[in-house]
Order: structure tokens, then C-alpha cells, then sequence
């Protein structure tokens, strides 16, 4: 679990967590909670795919991947024990209780079936080999990726306290740039080394995967990562300076290069 | 996750929910969250338990185990899932969301690290070939396995609103018949048939598992089950008539053949 978790990685969900509670609360001790929390999800969902049965990586931030140091069966219990201390840690923070089930609520959907994470990567799976159309592709992306990023903006919103009206446009906000975020990563692992990701790269095309790339293009994908961050800095408009930073990593997450 | 969760097995977790919420409330239909919720977890628990890695198990109550039937990457997404979902069944039980909040932070804890689920299937895997003391197996026990069956209890006592103290006295009943549980399921390895109990019978002893037979012999382990059903029996003596179906659980765990 350490040893995945510790491994690097940007901390965009965790960030993303803390940089909306701060929007709507100076005091962002409570949100270290989900944003963490956020991070032990990601991190599972990175130690599960990363095994023989699914992606089958080696390599994952410049180090072997879990089941390469540990084994698989510790590689599969360290990731069912961090899925299970994310919710752990969503309980234990010291908000009101409605706040802590609302984020209960909002981080399991996203992470479960459905449009969720592992639904995503089901539909993901299944696509494996097959020719699928704009909108799946779409499904894919929203569910496996966006729905984590957006949960990561709902929770530090709910966390901090925020109006309903103001966790919808949050929402919103990281729809967009978790959907941008998959965008990005499809055209990283064209565009890429393995040695600038590290991870490794080109597998989408040598696993036949669905990205945005393959179906759109180069170019096109450019343009629709540019329009999704237009799109999610717009959400933030009513708050002026304070979602200052959150604006810099959405400008970051459509030029990022690794 | 319907082909495992609805393959049949004794629900114990979730009666146990179920039977503990209706000495504090008659109104169970909440509790019906947390019992499923435990189930879940269980099944997910059995999937990836059985995956090659682990356990290597082919049939799971007389049926082909998950991995078996729909494939590896499928069985450990099916695990994952059952485990957010459990979550996310708790957050959606109609009670105060301090009750919802308790909940959450049992059940993760009891499914977790350190003394919980996953905790002891990780000394379990190590303790594997070797010779392992009377300690060692009662803390394997004890989380494997009584950890989740005591939260099942308290879960199901924490919905119902039972005060601090009862949620205490449920717990030490649930300790209880959750490593008596383990007990008797160690001594039924042992002495039934794969074709009684619906999965591979004698694996513990091919594994050099750690089990109750193996380090105190057949007559102790069954003189250790009686002790620990008297145990869990005289704990819910405050509770009268109201506690009959638990007493009789309490039997059945000790004189059980599947």
C-alpha cells in the first residue's frame, strides 16, 4: 500500500479536492480527508489495472508495478485494503456527519459500476480488439476517468460546506477536466516516451485500446482537450480569484507532457 | 456481481444485520443497507479469494468460482465493485447520518488492515508453509474472518440506534460467533466432503493452511467452539426473548456440517 501510494504521481485529485474546499472554506484540515482518500482510490485503481489479467504493466512511475515487487495476491489485497481504507478515511473526517455521507455517497458511485470507475473499465475491457463508435469511446472516458476527477471536486465542495448550487457547478467543472484529463493521457501515449511517463507508452495502439487519437485523430483531440478546458475554467467564473489555482491546472492539464 | 452475490450461501452476515437490529428496533427495513452491504463484501471477499493468486479455488458453493466462469480481469472488477458498492449501500440507509457515518467506520475497519479482513488474509498468505503458533492463528482468525461478522453485528445495532453500551455487548457477541465461525469452518475442512460443502474440501491441509485442527487437533478445536458459543450465548442474556434467533444462530454455528 505505502509503496504504491509513495511512489510519486501528480496528486491532481487529491489537489483538485483541496483547491475547491478552499473555495468555499480558508480552512482545508477537514478536506485532507477526501483528498487523500481520492488518492487511495486512484492508487487502487492503478495497482488493479496494472496486473497480469488486465493491462499487464511493468512499469508504473519509473518503478516496477506492485504485483512486480510484491506478487500478485498483495498486490491484489493492497488494492482491495486501500479502496477500503478510502471509505474509512471519508469517515473520519471531522465535519458534520451529513457531510461525510453526502461524500460517502458522491466518491462510491463514482468509483463503482454503472457510470462509474470499474464500469468504465469493464465497457473498457470489452472494447479491447473491437471497433466502437464516438459515444462509447465517450462513455469510457467519462466513467473511468472523469467520474474519480469529478467526484475529487464534489467531495472537497461538500467537505467544505458548499450550496447545493455551487457543488452542481463544481461538478460541472470536473466533468470537464476529468473528461479533459483522459484526452490528454490518449494523446500522451502517442505523442510520449515511456521515459517522459513513466510508464509504458504506445500500449493503447499495441492493445487496440479506444482513445481519443484513434477515433478522432491528432488534431481533433488537440481541439477537443482545448474546448473541455474552456469549458471547465468558465464553470469557475463566479469565483473570481479564489479559484485561481484551479484555473492553472486546468490551462496545465492541456499543455501537460507527462 | 449478480452471478456470485446471488450463487446461494448460508447469509449469515446479514441475519446476524438483520436478527441484532430487531433487539433495538422493530423496524428493520433500514438495517436491510447494512446487511446487504455486508454480503457484499463477503462475495467480494470470496472472489478474489478464489482468483489463482490466492486460493486457486475452481468451486465456490457448488458452482464455478467467478474467475472461472467469466475470467480473471472480470473477477477482480466484480470484487472491486461489490466493495464500493457495499459503500455506497451503507451512505443510502434512511437514518441519521451520524448512524450511517459509525457505520461506515466499523465495516471499513473490520474489512481493512491491522485487525481487519484483509489484514488477516495477508498474515494468512505469509503464514503459508510455515510453522505458525496458537497466537498467530488466533490472530488470523480473528481477523480473517470474526472481524467482518462482528461489524455485521454492529452495524446492525448502530443502525438501529442501540446506546454505546449494547453496541459494545453486541460487538463481544459478534467476536464470538465470528471465531467460532472460523473454528468450525477449519473443523468442516477437515472432516465433510467438497460435494457438503459446495467448495474444495481438505484445501487448508494441501495449502498447510493454519487451521484450528492443525495446531490443537480435532477434540480441542471442537471443545474451543463450544466454548466460544457459550461465550457469545452468555453475552446476550439482557436481551431475553427478543435475542432468540441469535441464541439459535449461536447453536447452529457450533453444530453445523456446511
Amino acid at each position: 500500500m505505502r509503496y504504491s501510494v509513495f511512489a510519486g504521481g501528480k496528486r491532481v485529485r487529491p489537489i483538485l479536492c483541496l483547491e475547491t474546499a478552499r473555495i468555499f472554506d480558508s480552512d482545508v484540515t477537514a478536506a485532507l480527508h477526501p483528498a487523500c482518500a481520492m488518492e487511495m482510490i486512484h492508487t487502487y485503481s492503478l495497482i488493479h489495472d496494472d496486473l497480469p489479467a488486465l493491462d499487464n504493466d511493468d512499469l508504473r512511475r519509473g518503478k516496477p508495478t506492485c504485483h512486480k515487487k510484491f506478487g500478485e495476491a498483495i498486490a491484489i489485497l493492497a488494492g482491495d485494503a486501500l479502496l477500503t481504507l478510502a471509505f474509512e478515511t471519508i469517515g473520519a473526517t471531522p465535519v458534520a456527519a451529513s457531510r461525510s455521507v453526502a461524500m460517502v455517497t458522491v466518491v462510491a458511485g463514482a468509483a463503482g459500476t454503472v457510470n462509474g470507475m470499474v464500469g468504465g473499465q469493464v465497457a473498457d475491457l470489452e472494447a479491447e480488439g473491437k471497433s466502437i463508435g464516438p459515444e462509447m469511446l465517450e462513455y469510457i472516458h467519462r466513467s473511468k476517468t472523469a467520474a474519480l476527477i469529478r467526484a475529487s471536486v464534489a467531495a472537497g465542495a461538500l467537505c467544505a460546506g458548499a450550496s447545493v448550487e455551487d457543488v452542481a457547478r463544481m461538478r460541472r467543472f470536473g466533468e470537464s477536466i476529468g473528461w479533459l484529463f483522459q484526452v490528454t493521457d490518449d494523446i500522451l501515449d502517442v505523442e510520449e516516451s515511456s521515459a517522459a511517463l513513466g510508464k509504458t507508452a504506445g500500449k493503447d495502439l499495441a492493445q487496440q485500446k479506444a482513445t481519443y487519437p484513434a477515433i478522432h485523430g491528432l488534431p481533433r483531440s488537440h481541439e477537443i482537450a482545448n474546448e473541455l478546458a474552456s469549458k471547465a475554467i468558465a464553470e469557475l467564473e463566479p469565483y473570481g480569484e479564489k479559484a485561481s489555482r484551479l484555473r492553472e491546472i486546468a490551462e496545465y492539464l492541456v499543455t501537460r507532457r507527462a
